[in-house]
């Protein structure tokens, strides 16, 4: 079976590898879809070397059927359609043994630390998975995990129904978190600097604002009849965005940071208090995250066509990566591991 | 009566003014003891001179008893004994409509924004009134306002029983957090640069480390067995004090923000979504955090006589403006107003 494989220096290499049958408690999956994320992007472009072992199968946001059960395996069946949480956690540390095993403090991310999706076989333990209904084009299986995401931290701000949300960066997570918001009841608008995201965003009948010219707290500010908005999420990993994010938010507003930033950012703290400001790291997803993730797909509130810009053979994977990097109106962008019978 | 004014340049004059009648919906109180916190200071030190009027009777920490009541005035009695919440809202702005004039946008802050209590006889509207049960020393009573800052830090850091705590900054406030933490079922920790303010909250029974090596990360871990605290409340106002504080955090936890920090400063993001951390500003508070601080004084839980370093006559009230300043083995200074009973 085929394999693209992260082999450093900015290379991906599609290469022949042998299959091996699963272990007690996997699956062997066929993979049909393989998302790619910013993340894999990084690990392309070198940073995370250090945490990588080359040649490293990537991919974590997927979708398939089980093709073959390993001992052990109970509740699935040869030919579910299912996707894959990828955490592994360990148990033990503080954090799983304070019921927050996704972030555990040994946490093995699948596709990052271990081995991922980019392949025609996968093999992954059973407690991973996660059934997708019928129904569920595969392709659509596909955006499961960074809906989940989105869920996440939509969920971390609390209840949002009837609130006005401000969503600081319209790429895929960033309209993700819009999509989610506004499933539970929120009124959203979305800053982003390009306007072809933003026409998307518009297209998806998101109301907009450009934050280029630093105008996002009054434009909120009238939106919200001077109350500042209620929750905002911030998505840019861009200090202007963190300062527009927390310039809108009103009286006891959150903030939910969700975009990576490096470890030192300035932060407007008499805001935080004069305000009574809360802000809250999000990070991944627990099960029910995901499992929400799959309703809001199969549901249609997440509009898994219009955000699929394009998908790739496995073949040509490293096309995949350059066409994500490069491409200001791609948003996501599948690359296609044989396994689909869409 | 006499009146302790602000007059600007760093004075305090106390002068004869004349009492007038307490108006419709007002009670006159016979102010016992005033406190003096550091906000006044800053008052004293020009610092807010864009927003006090001069001359300007400060005092916002309290106790008195009933001398009048104004018209319309039901449900109190001359010589009840008192004190008061001094904050007046506006009751339509966003903040108030949403349900938390605490931070009204309009906030009159009773004390600086409007004329406070050093004075012997003062005037406020009935509805500001606190009642102080039998048994509560006058001089314990003017601890209500700060402790009841403190309880509302507390409980915007949600649930403590049971959890650790960490408390950045042993000053009066620093010290009543934990005295309320401690109350709630917290162990606490007091960081804390000065050894006077160390072995004073060590002779209040509370754990605490030197903060100037640095260490404190390191301390907390070994306290917390590699859990990190749960919670944490940033008093210093200082940027090593916050820092300490969010590198001291477990997974999950949560910072209060009590201290008033410039607009910028350096905030480890990366941590906060890293640990899915919380940080929640905190100010004032509101009545339910008033009743609940009297509560907490009068079972001694808040140990008001050790708290009060010193009581200065109105007469000369500027110097107990001086000893807060210069002292640093001093926690609260209170000025004696004259309806003291004690």
């Amino acid at each position: 079976m085929r394999a693209a494989r992260y082999v450093g220096h900015g290379g991906i290499e599609v290469t022949e590898v042998e299959a091996g049958p699963p272990g007690p408690g996997e699956v062997q999956l066929a993979v049909a879809y393989t998302g790619i994320c910013g993340t894999d992007l990084h690990v392309l472009h070198g940073a995370m070397d250090a945490r990588v072992t080359l040649p490293a199968v990537l991919g974590h946001e997927m979708s398939g059927r089980i093709a073959a059960l390993g001992a052990d395996v109970t509740g699935w069946a040869v030919g579910d359609a299912v996707t894959v949480m990828p955490l592994r956690w360990c148990g033990t540390c503080p954090a799983c043994a304070a019921g927050n095993s996704h972030i555990c403090q040994r946490l093995d991310f699948v596709g990052i630390d271990s081995p991922g999706s980019l392949q025609e076989r996968w093999n992954v333990p059973a407690g991973l998975l996660v059934g997708l209904p019928p129904g569920i084009p595969l392709a659509h299986g596909a955006l499961v995990e960074p809906t989940a995401v989105a869920v996440h931290d939509v969920r971390r701000a609390g209840p949002v129904a009837g609130q006005q949300a401000l969503v600081v960066g319209a790429g895929p997570i960033g309209v993700l978190i819009a999509c989610v918001a506004r499933a539970e009841g929120a009124r959203v608008l979305l800053a982003e600097v390009d306007p072809g995201r933003r026409a998307f965003a518009e297209r998806l009948g998101f109301e907009v604002v450009d934050p280029s010219d630093g105008g996002v707290p009054e434009h909120v500010d009238s939106w919200t009849a001077g109350a500042g908005a209620q929750v905002a999420f911030e998505v840019s990993s861009s200090q202007p965005g963190l300062d527009a994010a927390l310039a809108s938010l009103g009286v006891r507003g959150r903030l939910v940071v969700v975009g990576i930033h490096p470890p030192q950012r300035q932060i407007d703290l008499f805001r935080v208090f004069w305000r009574e400001l809360t802000l809250l790291g999000a990070r991944v997803y627990q099960r029910q995250d995901f499992e929400r993730a799959v309703a809001l797909i199969a549901d249609e509130a997440i509009p898994a066509a219009e955000l699929i810009s394009r998908i790739e053979p496995l073949a040509t994977a490293e096309a995949a990566f350059h066409s994500l990097a490069e491409g200001q109106g791609v948003m996501k962008v599948l690359v296609d591991c044989g396994g689909s019978d869409d």
